[in-house]
């Protein structure tokens, strides 16, 4: 393969979480660093930056700042949920990407994001090689839903899921001072995979967590969720609960759709979903007469970088580096995914992998049916194998003044 | 003074906090390595431990387990909300401690918790001394809420602060990330005074953190505080509110009462509060058509450990410290505080201070209103030099398994 030689652009989609940033690092650091990529440009808010000739020139940065993206949450060059059309009837956008492409000779994408992110690229993808425009298009996944195929885990999941269980853990300590009764019911992220809601299981493992945690992989009965409720509560005065946004009963309706029957819906169609947390502990109340309280994770969950894994900043960092490698290689059309293999020394370790585009756009990975127990309401050991490798490492995020020291972009317009 | 031996009792009580096991931990330890404390018994849930005779020796917990107390949240010997009668009318209880500290020779009490549970130890210093029971009796102070009368700040708020400032902080990010509008609304508690929400001035001091900041030291003002938010939201698209769940209109009615007609009142005729953010971004929805989210720091402000103040660990345990020492040296009736000082290198230092257990029950704190700004919707810098002090230092707390290791103690019946 001859070397391609030219400016690269990379943005951020999608959701952000606590590790984003290290991608979009890893990414740019790299591409900074390798002399193939002329220029390093970041197009703000993801592709509309692309679309509204809104980009910066990330050499422009000071290398020392910039070095702080690695533990800033959420994204640094701005999000956003646009959806592409289908190039076949609509391609107005499309040859506008191509436009700004050539106005920047640019010959590296790197999209940083979730499925539908992967989607966009993909898009972006198969029509530049329709149109025999070189341009190496490469994929880094982000969302702390962790509902990407193929790879064995992505990065976010692994702080989201951190800071899931350890703030599982504070509220069971919390929740069982007082010797009154209490019902304590804590809301996860996940529309429809229940990764996150699994991550409770970890402190649950650690003998601090909740009693029952419930999935969108499996339907939801309220009846047995009372019940199970109940019975906690009767022998132990107290229960904790996690639940995912995503619950849903056995014809598919959302739990949250009868607490909120006009919930909005967003540019992807999907339903916005809360405030099931305050709906469940309604009705425990309602059945049962415990004191009830509900917690929604809601932002926190996502964007908490001072309780990031480093396990998952350091993946992350590598997932955008391996992007950039690998398309100065030669490679294209790609998502940068993780394998998980044995290390040296016996223990877990991640190995990078590649994978189609096509085929990691817009599937949904969710949690296997066998590693949720019989009675539907936690998670087995399995899950934990899988997830404890995952959350090793504290932050290695600077302070000041006893605060989290984030990056601060000058933000030289290209 | 002479020396009086005898055995000790240490209770908490109240909301938990971060660092109470702290404090706690420091009365234990010292308490366990002085020669006049012949044995140190630990009350179950506060009060109610001492009237059902529910004591543990904490002799018997294994030295090592035990100093985990220092970085594990909520109140490890469990906590109550009991509230004694006036002895005059109605002398019951008292006559049951009585007979209690007489069975195992208590000498020394200290209980350990926020307003009413300094009435509670008052009450039963007060009932000792007239009785002619020698009983050195000493207040160890926690609350969040910071509004305990005389010390400078009370142990457990600069650690909530830590966590909610750095909260804002991230959520502030994550909040901002898409080009759409959003307005993001942020619930801190306190009932009466707004300690806890001003800590989210220390994220707007570092530019990362809330747009408006609204107290219950002040009036709220609803047609204000749309009218504040839709300027700030025509502006920037964007607007973070952080709000005390205590705010009240000029009429002293809580915002929550209109949101929640039939609220809760605890024992002590307090009103149960929540749910203010989702009513207020309700509002703002309905009043600016903008997209809303109303996020509760609920339990997770008082408990989260893993982002507690190193500062306000060290001093909480210092208060424990001192409440025993000074027991021992001959002090009785007192509250162990803090007075803020000038150190040798010229920066904060915390000296601490006995405050007179009369003049602390039952009164509160609240912050100054000339350190709130003219319009009411945000702190000025003299609040920051009160508070960027006390959340320096990173929590030392231990992880197993990249989770925290919080205490198991075995809870040996004395």
């Amino acid at each position: 393969m001859s070397e391609l030689k030219g400016a690269c652009i990379i943005g951020q989609s999608g959701g952000p979480s606590a590790v984003i940033n290290a991608s979009a690092y890893g990414a740019i650091k790299t591409a900074l660093d390798n002399p193939s990529v002329t220029r390093v440009l970041g197009a703000l808010h993801g592709i509309k930056g692309v679309l509204d000739d809104d980009l910066i020139d990330m050499g422009k940065e000071d290398p020392e700042e910039l070095a702080l993206m690695k533990y800033t949450p959420s994204s640094a060059l701005g999000s956003c949920r646009y959806k592409l059309a289908d190039p076949d009837e609509d391609d107005t956008d499309y040859k506008r990407i191509l436009e700004i492409f050539k106005k920047y000779d640019v010959r590296y994408f790197f999209y940083n994001g979730g499925n539908d992110s992967m989607d966009t690229c993909n898009k972006i993808s198969k029509y530049m090689l329709k149109q025999g425009y070189e341009c190496r298009v490469m994929g880094i996944p982000k969302t702390i839903d962790n509902d990407l195929y193929g790879t064995d885990h992505c990065p976010g999941f692994p702080s989201a899921a951190k800071y899931i269980a350890t703030s599982c853990m504070e509220v069971y300590r919390d929740a069982r001072v007082y010797d009154t009764g209490m019902v304590t019911i804590i809301e996860c992220m996940g529309r429809h995979a229940g990764w996150l809601t699994a991550a409770a299981a970890l402190a649950s493992y650690k003998g601090n967590g909740p009693d029952l945690i419930y999935l969108p992989e499996t339907d939801f009965d309220m009846d047995k969720f009372i019940a199970s409720v109940q019975k906690i509560y009767n022998e132990q005065k107290k229960c904790i609960v996690a639940v995912s946004e995503g619950v849903h009963d056995s014809e598919g309706t959302f739990i949250t759709e009868y607490a909120n029957k006009n919930a909005a819906k967003d540019n992807f169609g999907h339903t916005q979903l809360g405030g099931l947390a305050a709906f469940l502990a309604a009705k425990v109340k309602e059945a049962t007469g415990a004191k009830v309280r509900g917690i929604e994770l809601s932002l926190l969950q996502r964007c908490a970088a001072h309780c990031a894994s480093q396990t998952d900043i350091d993946e992350s960092y590598a997932a955008g580096e391996a992007a950039v490698l690998n398309a100065v290689a030669g490679i294209t059309d790609k998502m940068v995914g993780y394998e998980r293999v044995t290390g040296p020394d016996g223990k877990y370790a991640m190995k990078i992998k590649l994978f189609d585009l096509a085929d990691v756009a817009n599937t949904e990975k969710k949690v296997p049916l066998d590693w949720i127990n019989e009675t539907g309401d936690g998670l087995n050991e399995k899950f934990i194998e899988y997830a404890l490798p995952l959350i090793q490492g504290e932050t290695k995020l600077t302070h000041e003044d006893g605060l989290p020291r984030f990056v601060n972009l000058k933000m030289v317009k290209a």
